[in-house]
């Protein structure tokens, strides 16, 4: 294995330890930025990064205190601590090379799952000793990677930047699950004047290490709210009748969402993520809390879904005479990548060895809020696109043994740079 | 108002305004412990309460952190903290007169409700200001009222003890609610060599105050469990159909367990009481928890209803390949009251002015676990009854806006204190 | 056995063997037609029984055509076929002593069930060849029995009708089941001027052949109605999204029927007896329809059912998109026996022989359109008791081995006998 | 509008008046015999078009009898019901020309929709008068345009017999919905020496008429199944406790049937197109049966449905008690069309003039039994396609509105003749 390489498996695994939620990454955050300070970025922090009121589905005090506690201990120190203790976490590095030049940009998202990671001794973070230290959160999705994939190419351009020109931009953005993050830094205008802006993602499509694709199609445009049932309770002994049930109804509801009709046009998806409901035993519930998410393969088909969903749920408070209110939690739009920076990606990997089969484009099948971002690049006239290194995934993404392939990391940074030195010839 | 009905009311209030759940009702027994202390009284506390082991529903470490920290800021000692910090709350007061006579037993159950209480200006206890200063508990059920009953006979007990025959036992048994204390509390043998066993109920019948009834029926058997599922997850919008949804399963379930068909035999009851399910909004939920109770006019009905609800979950964890555990967490037989201590009621309070309509029975219709205790006294061939004292019920047990006609209290207690009085010549 | 005995076990196998479901009970009103025929009875028959717009739940024009054919096949001539071929079913068997005395009457209730018989070899109408010839209907609720005890009865006042005074009325009426016959014969009046009322069942509590309750409690109110969805139809392959599935519509319904909160007052019941929905595997269901009752221990509980069903129904249609018809098809009050006939009753069979097990009461535990005859007599000053003759029930009432144990045929008919005579002298 | 249109539309509306579900064809298969007979063709009736044995899902006799009854009234001679009176419907028509050639064979589809067709009166075959005259019978899928186009394709090989080559097979298939058919007349035989093989549908897409795709994908692999629950009856007043309930069963089983997650690999469908269940109002429901059908982009997807609604179905019987028997009728896998043959139809049609816009291929989105013929053909080597003929949709297929925009007609014909010469030259 080369030096790279292990040190790329080193960087993974030390934020593999310490994943953290959406908003929360407490730790996430300060040692990006640790890693960053020494080089020659400026650094934004806390509300430099993003615009708070543009963020969605915020975690509450309770979970905010939990991390800050828990950063604490881990040594994050005080003052850091204060620019993200209230949710404002991710880092931005810029770097003006003093060139004229385009303005590149890239964007990493940093946050883990609320799934708590596999004990199985197969499991090779378990294993080898690197799994997660947060009980009920874990990097499931790969984003631990990702961020490896940002560091190691923020490194590359620092030590290349008087041979570079024009400007660099790279977005370590929170809260990507569930869509949550991306609005919020688009919001605060990162993306206005960027000229080329890339992002992607590790695993997604089962495939040998060295496939890449340098676009990606069928993102599914999503939505995300919360539902809040309120009914009546009453001793559910003594006169169950004068209840009206939350739990029913909320039960009730997630059956039927689920079995909202397939849609003949394509690819629909519905989950309600999170249930919960009612006080004690003996008690008839009189609330209940669900977190649910539409998805559609075209904005068209994620609307049907809402909709119809809303239909449902209004009508599973009406059965159990219970009030319904439906919050909207974010959204994503679907997005399609720019034919030309597809060619452009194309040609500035062509003769890298690590790439063994090189596609136009993969579907993605999922959402994810760099679609924001995406949009906003279009409509200021910059070029976007989302790129895939696949590996091959012995077990999903999301579940409790999900892992990188570790040598996936090399192609990725090993692509990011290619397209980096390929601009500043071409671009 | 008389100054005896002016102290009920103020003993009351103070106790409504720190309503604690089961096993953790630190406050309310170090208040207890209090008020009895001066009085001649033995004091039992702790494991001498209760068999710990015998206990059921248990609440987890952190419910008792959190007691622990709320009692201590109140003013509870540390050292007596230690007696309770681990769910062994409760108090119990013995008395021996040195005189030959029966052992006469009461029982007052003294457990909130995890219910948040109403802040309509319209409630009383919002209006006068005693209100739960406990988000999310509440003394919904009216067991402020029993403490009260129970300290106030203590008092007249102490004050009369030398004009008494025999052995006095006053057992204020920590949570009754979802039938989990009383168990705990025959286990240590408390009840083993009682002659005259008595408890009752505050309300539970719509009737005017001045209503008693010397014994009770209609007690519903009882069992509580919990249910786990679970399934598997998945990233909800790349591979929804890997996931095995938990949140469904119990969906499922609790629909299922409600349409459980009546029996032609007589009444049954089901309860899903709480439902959590799942760990964020795009992941397939691969676990959830249900808390459920079942009960029945007899203990056979009862078995109807827990041996369906084990096929429904069974079932529903199969339809989508979940495991279930079902835990059981207590257990209430139905009871029948000694008839001659009805009898003897009846006789001790005839010349009872506060009582205006004396009744043989009232049907309760729930479940109390002061049947287990009941059952102990007539194995051992004592008696016992259980009373009911209602009032105009505005709302229901169990309800937010639930709350006592105050003057029922004086109706208990001079009603207890006439038992003591004819037995001491009688008994 | 004795020759009685004998008579009464082959007058109810003919009847079991041609069992006819509501308003087609086109064989049976014939057969005991004929066997009054020759007595001094004054015969009504067809839109003398009853008021043919007052008559709910009745089957449809191919209902009528298949039991016409059958009943002309077994030989019912074609002239007395004409009085009941539109469901004018039953007969009204009238006799004037000449003498002064009271209006005694009696109802007899004759029609069959939607349920195929048994062919086990275990069940006696099978082994003995008496069984259902009659593919999908049975005598599953005894009203064979019934029929064979109004037959005899009416056989003793004929053969006693110069020894006995006043005015008798028996009444065989069509379609108790699902109570729908009995409104449409009160309407017409023949209830109005009636002193004594009495009917009753065969089995219900499982008691040994000889127990007699000479009145009875828990008579369940009832509501019967059908419900409509209508929703559209897609193909399921290529567009399942633009359908409005009436058959999830009606299946949501029905198992949240079922899950309406039990009443901390009393008994309830709801069932879903029938629901057929679609038209072909590869399309929507469009249309569903479904058969259902609530049944409640008082008027009051009924209501609490039917109006929790009402909002049921309706938010399944909101949920799928559907509109829903409800169409009422019968009501039954509860109802109250006489307390002076239950002591008359108690009187008159003081010396039979046959009754072992004499009992004030009875609970029903279900529903009887006899309470809208015994209202309305009840209303006009008469009185009126309903009288239960138990038997060890190996299989519950309208269960496919449902069977009489015939020697209870001889309880009833000497019962109804005792108080004719009894009536006589004392009336 | 030419003469050739308006035959077109003439022989359409002929068709359109009585639509007969699969199997029970007998008008139709008479009127397309009667149309061929003055041709040259040698014709095949009754069991030399299909294998009795291979047909799945063939109606009951009760059906059968009443289409013949219906065909009988309508002039169908006795001689030739006896073809097809037990469900052996459709037509073979061969031609050979004697002179060396290809084997060329096309195959149209002949049955109706047990859907009742609309009424409204801007619903154009009601306006025009040619409405379905079969009460719950209906060509909405456009069927009746396959015919046309089929016969006026045998019209014009018939007339220029003598200036083509090779052989002609046109098939006249019977039961195309729900894909119950073609697996019997594969099984004869008919597909085992076939060179070029064609299909088509008329509609299906929303496009302009004068799209044609000369190949489809997107075929779903389908699974075709009933569902028979059997559980208890018990009388649902007295003892439903005592029940099985298998309509909660059926309607349990339906909910989460619609609720199987979607996949992540692609398109799925499930339907459960029929159920009926229960006996009578008042009796627990003891029997239940469903028509449910899966669908999958691929056969792997359509099995992932399968299998899962296998398990859902189990543990709904589990969950009420119930058996639950599950029985195949029917299974279509997904196929691929051709390449060269695709090739050759846009050849082929070049210069028609009807053809505005020229597909290689177009979605169907659905599931054709066409696919076990094309399955066939390409395993004996031969060649196969299937055409989509869109036009613009009002309603969709298996709408009771739905309606063929006639001038469709003659660019499906067209395009047939077309392919018939250019084969002849170069074939």
């Amino acid at each position: 294995m080369t030096d790279i390489q292990q040190k790329l498996i080193a960087t993974r695994r030390k934020f593999h330890r310490f994943p953290e939620v959406g908003f929360t990454e407490f730790i996430t955050t300060y040692e990006i930025y640790k890693t960053l300070k020494p080089m020659d970025y400026t650094l934004y922090l806390g509300d430099d990064v993003l615009l708070r009121s543009a963020r969605v589905g915020v975690p509450g005090k309770d979970a905010f205190l939990h991390s800050y506690k828990r950063a604490a201990e881990y040594g994050v120190p005080e003052e850091f601590l204060d620019y993200v203790k209230e949710g404002t976490t991710g880092v931005i590095a810029t770097l003006d090379t003093g060139k004229p030049g385009p303005h590149f940009a890239a964007r990493f998202d940093i946050d883990g799952l609320p799934i708590t990671e596999s004990a199985d001794e197969d499991h090779i973070p378990k294993k080898e000793d690197f799994k997660s230290l947060h009980e009920g959160e874990m990097h499931a999705c790969g984003h631990d990677g990702h961020i490896t994939t940002g560091l190691f190419l923020a490194e590359y351009i620092n030590a290349e930047k008087n041979n570079l020109k024009g400007r660099f931009t790279l977005i370590f953005q929170p809260a990507e699950e569930s869509v949550r993050g991306a609005k919020s830094v688009v919001e605060k205008g990162w993306l206005d004047d960027v000229d080329y802006f890339f992002s992607g993602h590790l695993g997604i499509r089962n495939l040998p290490v060295g496939t890449v694709s340098a676009g990606t199609t069928d993102f599914l445009a999503s939505s995300k709210f919360d539902v809040k049932f309120t009914g009546k309770s009453a001793h559910a002994g003594v006169e169950p009748d004068s209840g009206n049930n939350s739990l029913l109804a909320a039960s009730a509801a997630a059956l039927n969402l689920n079995a909202i009709a397939r849609h003949g046009k394509g690819r629909t998806r519905i989950n309600t993520g999170t249930l919960s409901a009612g006080s004690g035993r003996n008690v008839i519930a009189d609330t209940a809390f669900m977190e649910i998410e539409t998805r559609g393969e075209t904005t068209e088909l994620n609307h049907y879904m809402y909709k119809k969903a809303k239909t449902v749920i209004q009508a599973a408070a009406d059965m159990y005479e219970n009030e319904a209110e439906i919050i909207d939690m974010g959204e994503a739009p679907n997005a399609a990548c720019s034919k030309e920076l597809i060619e452009t990606v194309k040609e500035a990997v062509k003769h890298n060895s690590n790439i063994t089969d090189l596609r136009d484009t993969l579907p993605l099948g999922a959402s994810e809020d760099v679609t924001m971002m995406m949009e906003r690049v279009l409509e200021k006239n910059g070029k976007a696109t989302y790129m895939l290194f696949p590996f091959a995934l012995k077990y999903g993404h999301h579940h409790p043994k999900f892992d990188l392939d570790e040598s996936v990391l090399h192609v990725a940074v090993s692509t990011y740079i290619d397209i980096v030195n390929w601009l500043m010839k071409n671009g």
